[in-house]
């Protein structure tokens, strides 16, 4: 697309398919979907694609059998042929990527067969985009790449050529599912649901083109806002009726509608606690509307008091989606997805995994990440998340069994892309959205492979020190961020409202339920069961006596769990103190190094990627200064304990 | 007016005029005001007026002997008869007011011949109204008191009954001069000075009948941005020329125009740096154009670098127009007058007097005040700030003479007035606004005396219970909050941005120059000559010595000037952190007496004052204690000494 980076779809990419004879059988939109692929790359690089008709040889067969609904896809590769074989449309979109990634790959020797599918059925992306500009949050809330791609004027954009560019790259990464609509529900956006829905139609046709179901963020109380009943009591039955009704003429705009996303009862946002009702009470209500059609909610677990006294330290934040949610096991229906944060605070650059994931397992859970970089460096910093997700994704929570086979209702990130030309503003940060769509589909795999695959992608061809370098600024990016920010699991040291810089007490005081309890002898939140807010309890075998004991507690999350003094030895050997000083001044000393890597790479890259990725460098080399100057001064201003290398601390 | 409250005149205080025959003698349109002043209150309370003719008796002679500039009047009584003599008719508009603040007194017994003038030829207000509302600071920035009194739907009001109201209040306690629109002049605004100039012109008229002269606050990039012109540089002859003739045309539009405002080279507005011009430069260029006319140009002297390093501990903003200015000293024209903050900071509650006061003998000097309560509770605490400007004008900054003398060029406010019904928000307030004009008027008044003055006009026959309460309340309020806030002149303890409420570190480790430095050890910025920064070198005898040393500075200034152990013995003989500690306790406690204090007037007040001041007080409650526990919580934790009567510290 013109005057859009290509992302990990570069034209070259086709190239070994657009060279070839390809045969294309099957029969559906998607299969068009796949010809066009096809036929494009042809059309650039001179092969020839045919569709259902026989006369060969073909260097490369797609073939979708049926239709059903199956994502899964056959590859092989026997006497000079490529096959892909698929039961369903869907999968043989899958396999048609599958073999882009291959490359050249694809079509040398043999290859044996090998059955590929999702490991989880929903991959799905969530957008916090705002029809209506909000005041204080812009259009897309929390986002750091411009405008929204989906909505303008007040409306669906005119032109969805970009939204097209958009489910295409999504495609190929594996996502299957996207909301178009901020969680927090304002009232323009509120109508979406309703006499909007047409808008909402227009971009579901694009992604459907590219085997994406579209979700819709709704309010708790649209029965109020936009139905005028003068309840939203999940259990009223005018208020079913309602939804019934509505949702109905949502299906009849959208046949494939995916469902609702609901972030009812937090921060604000209406929910069932109003009318006495539970979370289970609220989401089959509207689970109950959408069956029918075969529709899916998703229910957000971030339930939280978000008006805390600051000076009462029994109640925990990082407890509470595990108590409210707990106790409703078993009593959501059947396509309700319950929506967990990774971890139980809010995206910081270091937690635990949430204790709910494994503690309901009669509930389908969903495991949310986020891509869009709020509190890891806004897309000016280079983070890549792949080896955090992946932690969290293998991190074996119950009886061995690890988170990602827990989450049994998908994987959720909230996106990263905007109308930016490099759609994630940072360039850098287009691997954290691949990286996303590729962990969802398998979530075992080894990211460091998946970048991997995102350079060969992105950069075709790219000789050995472009790739090298690649990885060298992005592959430890997060432990990076990790080491000049946020030390051993305190979270939440940075600037109230926007989140982008330091302020080590910025939300020390507040109602948010954020606290580090630094005093002149030591910091972190006690939560363990003994002696603290207990929250390490809520941890299964053997979570929860690693992580009630400083001794066993790991490192990295020593003072999440624990408040300990500044003398306090960690298992690396280092005292506490001298650990938050050394991580300080490495992480500078590796994102200068990083920005000397990428000054190396001048002539290897566009110049404009360059010149966006070099400029955001100097940012980060400042920021990650003055978060260290900020962070090692506030400790040392408190525990006076010099720094053991002499280093000059402000 | 109708829904608008009469602040300190209600028809009430009319009643002694009102009742009796007066006299009117002289010409001109603010002889026009006065009688119309009087012939209102005669058709509420059924006495007469008379103009010029002469067939007494008459109780009351009102006499302007001829139109000259002068403010002053003469009054005496004798013979049963009061008589209010002035040679200009200005000085009878004030010798009215003067009778109406007599109330019946004016008309008892004899009165002693007495001349009343004003100490300071300019009793300023500036307002910093934004005519477009700022998408951050709203319409008026720091304002507390709703939206700007002057302009609404993008230009002048269309009704400005209320303009003239407010202009019959400020004439009532002196003031003489306003600017109408705010220092940070952004685009809408900048066009005031020409296209728009009409909008100003329908302002000046109101305030002309009220003997108050409209000012402009102008960008110094208008030859830019108006003009059309490639430069501003102050020594450009198509400049000069410029403002020439577009001073002549604001002339043309409003004869009595007074002058230009003019914040250059300050927190991002334009100046003369941009061309190697020094602020005299920029000053006398807009003086040259506005002498032919008899205007002023108003430049404030608030230049400092507000993107310092906090790592830098040689730069001090305190130090920054003492540094900028004196230099300048005897190069600025006759007509320019430079605006100086009464502190070397920005309005806090405890800063010393400006240095600059008394360092520039051969320019004319204005001080400016905030009454608008930007870091003073902003209008939702009640925080009387008559005794800190008392303290201010009566400091004998240079050779015993006061501040109230060396402030030849005036006494400036900036506004805390807006189109609340109440006018500033906070129905207290109003007290604020009154007492600044009377003190603009003669700076060596007891501010008791006028608090006084302002409770018998504002509550007329106000029982003694109703009184003494207004007193409790407003008296101590100053320093109440400062004991409840910022201790021993330690600023900016705020919320970054807004300014309300605590946050201790909120500012220390920004670029704004604003810090404490506290550590586990002690509190406070070094600013001797000695050992810190020099600022305490700027002043001249004997305050550049008294500051110099912890032993010899005041108590209330020790943190502003010395970076001092918490365990220093104050002259009150606590330690700075047991100090700290019982100001914030006392402070919460003086607020909660003070409410219920209020409580106690419930039948004495009536009832939408009640109501508002009594909501104002349980916020004012609330904010206390977040103040007073993040605070004691915060140097508790650095110092870890506990509170010596062991009182809840968290």
């Amino acid at each position: 697309m013109q005057g859009v980076d290509p992302a990990w779809l570069p034209d070259e990419v086709f190239r070994p398919i657009g060279t070839r004879r390809t045969l294309i059988r099957g029969a559906g939109p998607l299969v068009d979907t796949v010809h066009g692929e096809v036929a494009a790359a042809c059309a650039r690089f001179g092969g020839r694609v045919e569709r259902d008709a026989a006369p060969g040889p073909y260097d490369l067969v797609l073939e979708a059998t049926g239709t059903g609904p199956s994502e899964a896809f056959v590859r092989e590769r026997a006497g000079g042929r490529t096959t892909v074989t698929a039961s369903g449309p869907s999968g043989l979109l899958y396999g048609l990527f599958h073999v882009v990634r291959l490359g050249e790959d694809a079509f040398r020797g043999a290859l044996p067969r090998e059955v590929h599918s999702p490991a989880l059925a929903l991959r799905m992306l969530d957008h916090w985009d705002n029809v209506a500009v909000h005041p204080v949050m812009g259009q897309v809330e929390r986002g750091y790449a411009g405008g929204s791609l989906f909505w303008a004027d007040g409306r669906a954009r005119r032109d969805l050529g970009r939204v097209r560019a958009y489910a295409r790259l999504l495609a190929a990464c594996g996502v299957n599912a996207v909301a178009v609509n901020n969680v927090n529900v304002h009232a323009a956006e509120a109508r979406l649901l309703t006499d909007r829905i047409g808008d909402v139609a227009e971009l579901a046709a694009v992604f459907r083109a590219y085997a994406i179901r579209t979700h819709l963020s709704v309010t708790f109380a649209a029965p109020l806002v936009l139905g005028g009943l003068d309840t939203a009591d999940p259990l009223d039955a005018g208020v079913r009726q309602w939804w019934a009704r509505t949702t109905a003429e949502v299906y009849a705009a959208i046949p494939d509608f995916g469902g609702y996303v609901v972030k009812a009862d937090s921060e604000g946002q209406p929910g069932p606690f109003a009318y006495g009702r539970t979370h289970a009470d609220g989401a089959n209500m509207l689970a109950g509307a959408l069956a029918p059609f075969g529709g899916t909610v998703h229910w957000r677990a971030f339930v939280y008091d978000h008006r805390q006294d600051w000076r009462d330290r029994s109640t925990d934040r990082a407890r509470a989606a595990y108590d409210h949610f707990v106790p409703l096991d078993g009593r959501f229906a059947d396509n309700a997805v319950l929506q967990v944060k990774h971890g139980p605070m809010d995206f910081q650059v270091r937690e635990p995994v949430s204790p709910l994931i494994g503690a309901m397992p009669a509930t389908r859970l969903a495991v949310e990440v986020q891509a869009t970089q709020e509190y890891t460096g806004q897309q000016r910093h280079v983070c890549w998340l792949g080896p955090m997700w992946s932690e969290v994704l293998r991190f074996p929570a119950k009886a061995g069994v690890p988170v990602g086979e827990l989450a049994r209702g998908g994987l959720v990130a909230v996106s990263n892309a905007g109308d930016d030309p490099f759609w994630t503003g940072h360039p850098l940060a287009q691997a954290n959205l691949y990286t996303f769509g590729r962990l969802a589909w398998r979530p075992d795999a080894d990211p460091r492979a998946l970048l991997d695959e995102w350079i060969r992608l992105t950069f075709p061809h790219a000789p050995a020190r472009l790739a090298d370098g690649l990885r060298a600024v992005l592959d430890g990016s997060w432990r990076t961020y990790e080491k000049y920010t946020a030390p051993l699991g305190v979270g939440f040291m940075v600037q109230p409202g926007h989140h982008y810089g330091p302020s080590v007490d910025g939300y020390e005081y507040s109602p948010w339920g954020t606290y580090h309890f630094a005093d002149r002898d030591g910091v972190g939140v006690d939560r363990s069961r003994a002696t603290g807010t207990g929250y390490a309890g809520q941890y299964g075998k053997p979570w929860a006596e690693v992580y009630e004991s400083p001794e066993t507690c790991p490192d990295e999350l020593l003072l999440f769990f624990h408040h300990v003094p500044y003398g306090h030895v960690l298992h690396s050997g280092k005292t506490v103190i001298q650990h938050i000083y050394d991580t300080h001044f490495e992480g500078v000393e590796e994102v200068v190094e990083a920005r000397r890597v990428w000054a190396g790479l001048a002539g290897l890259v566009d110049p404009a990627r360059y010149a966006r990725v070099a400029q955001r460098l100097e940012e980060q080399v400042r920021s990650a200064r003055e978060w260290r100057d900020q962070v090692n001064s506030y400790f040392f201003r408190k525990s006076g304990v010099p720094d053991a290398r002499g280093r000059r601390i402000h």
